[in-house]
């Protein structure tokens, strides 16, 4: 036990008190079914509502503001939100001119969003991110994770509504910046849930899960540790093959700590993905280096791409001022 | 091995190339000696330089920029910066209107920044922070050292330097600042220098150390892990009747992470530390929960207390922009 508890079923809820007592001036947190919203919501918006499984910090509940979502809805830990508390959450903050979900690709949180969506009354539309081409077979099965890619859709996407985009441009942006979009992570040692002894990622020391998933999901291929430029080019190889982006195009490079891995190292992984850039030609327009989608303490790291146009350029530069995420306000 | 690292003689070099890379708008890295510096100088400024051993990122690099630092000047990981490299940096942001060092009560930074203060031919100032209450006998020896609440005195005196404080006036603030501010930590676990292969920190699976340094230094003491609301009320028990603040009194309440603990967990502390506060009558005026001032990736927390005053207060929530600390712009 190497975790600050009290009773390892309470994490999510003290948690959870704690974070929106910090960030009173932006969230308010509702418990009865449990959902954040925005403090203030904008009338005549489309809002935006994205959720699942806690210990992905900031994600989502972190994301919750002017700029991006109007509502997040967190499970327990690695655990899908319940379609009632998706309902709640949609029906505290949908308005008529609509309500997008946005949602990673894991089936709990699919089938409770679509039958939330089901029983909600109010015009609504609902997208999957699915950006993690680490699990090797994974599109032919069930398609690919969503990951870190959504704090991506969720920053841009949030942007635009909140500068009066209406729910089917909304979604139309959501499925560009998706399909612009390109993560893989890689895990150099385990994470564990409050409630278990066991980890959920169980690797020998020295060893490393290449394409891991943000729940230690087994990834494409396990070895011995190596170096930080092999594992980045690695990484960037598969994402730079399956993307194809064009030596103009404006890159997004985003390296996402996920979570037992310190800035010292996540900068180590920025230089060696920029590098790798310039050595191609490309162009790195925008970067950003933090813990924006983590799995708990996993020492790791995950590398996402996004090839924006200029539309999503001036919407990610965009004002954004929530709990995880803040420039220009 | 569980790093993700080339050489481990080049961490800091790679991640200082990363960092300054991917915060080129804010931040200049020269590299013969090593400091980093803002892109732009405001004329007329005093200019604030911190520095010390890296590991404890965002601190300082990442408080280079409007409202925080002029310049950081970061050692090999855990060790003191030369004066050679504080002497290029105070020479290179130093203006007529002063320069004033922040640094932290170390033995090694008090001496290199001393003997370069001698050779710096400019109006200069420095002060000393020494926030931490958790070593046992600490204030017998050598003090106490200085450690997250140094955040705390460049956010506020940075705010005032930028508002045209003069160099008496920044220097009697962050005084008063430091006067004004409490740490502790807790360790459940340790952390590992790159260039190591001995963990900075033995510790027992299941046991923690309470008041730890941030460079896993020895605290008060050591025992099995209790629960978070436990490990908190001793935390607190030890600020609070060090610091003795009037109910009335504004209190910043700071949740630092210092590596390897989630913010799940940080918050979790941050609840259990504001309901002790309420209990007491006691005021929190703001919060800030993150790694600020972390040890690698260590499991572990600490908790600063700053008593503000009215001053203080408006010059903590003045804008800020710098890689790792950013609102208001």
């Amino acid at each position: 036990m190497t975790k600050f508890l009290n009773r390892p079923e309470d994490a999510v809820t003290e948690s959870l008190r704690g974070f929106a007592r910090a960030h009173a001036d932006l969230v308010h947190l509702e418990d009865q079914p449990r959902f954040v919203r925005r403090k203030t919501l904008t009338p005549g918006k489309v809002a935006l509502i994205s959720g699942g499984g806690s210990g992905h910090d900031p994600m989502h509940a972190g994301f919750v503001g002017r700029g991006m979502l109007d509502a997040a809805v967190p499970g327990e830990v690695f655990s899908s939100p319940s379609t009632e508390q998706i309902l709640a959450a949609a029906e505290a903050v949908g308005s008529d001119a609509g309500l997008l979900c946005i949602i990673k690709n894991y089936a709990g949180d699919l089938m409770n969003f679509e039958m939330a969506m089901e029983l909600y009354d109010g015009p609504n539309a609902s997208m999957v991110v699915q950006d993690d081409v680490g699990a090797a077979g994974g599109s032919a099965t069930v398609g690919r994770r969503g990951v870190a890619g959504t704090v991506v859709v969720e920053k841009i996407v949030g942007a635009f509504a909140e500068q009066g985009g209406d729910l089917e441009g909304c979604r139309l942006l959501a499925e560009s910046v998706a399909a612009a979009t390109r993560s893989m992570g890689v895990a150099l040692g385990g994470c564990r849930v409050p409630t278990s002894e066991k980890p959920n990622l169980e690797l020998p020391l020295g060893e490393m899960e290449i394409g891991v998933g943000i729940h230690g999901e087994p990834g494409r291929r396990r070895g011995p540790i190596t170096s930080a430029d092999a594992i980045v080019e690695e990484l960037m190889e598969t994402l730079l093959a399956d993307m194809q982006p064009k030596a103009a195009t404006p890159l997004l490079l985003f390296i996402n700590g996920l979570g037992g891995t310190p800035p010292m190292e996540q900068y180590i992984l920025y230089d060696a993905a920029a590098r790798i850039l310039d050595a191609k030609g490309l162009t790195v327009a925008r970067s950003i280096v933090a813990p924006l989608c983590s799995s708990l303490e996993m020492p790791g790291a995950s590398i996402t791409l996004t090839a924006l146009d200029d539309q999503m350029l001036a919407l990610w530069d965009d004002p954004v001022h929530t709990p995880g995420l803040r420039w220009g306000v």
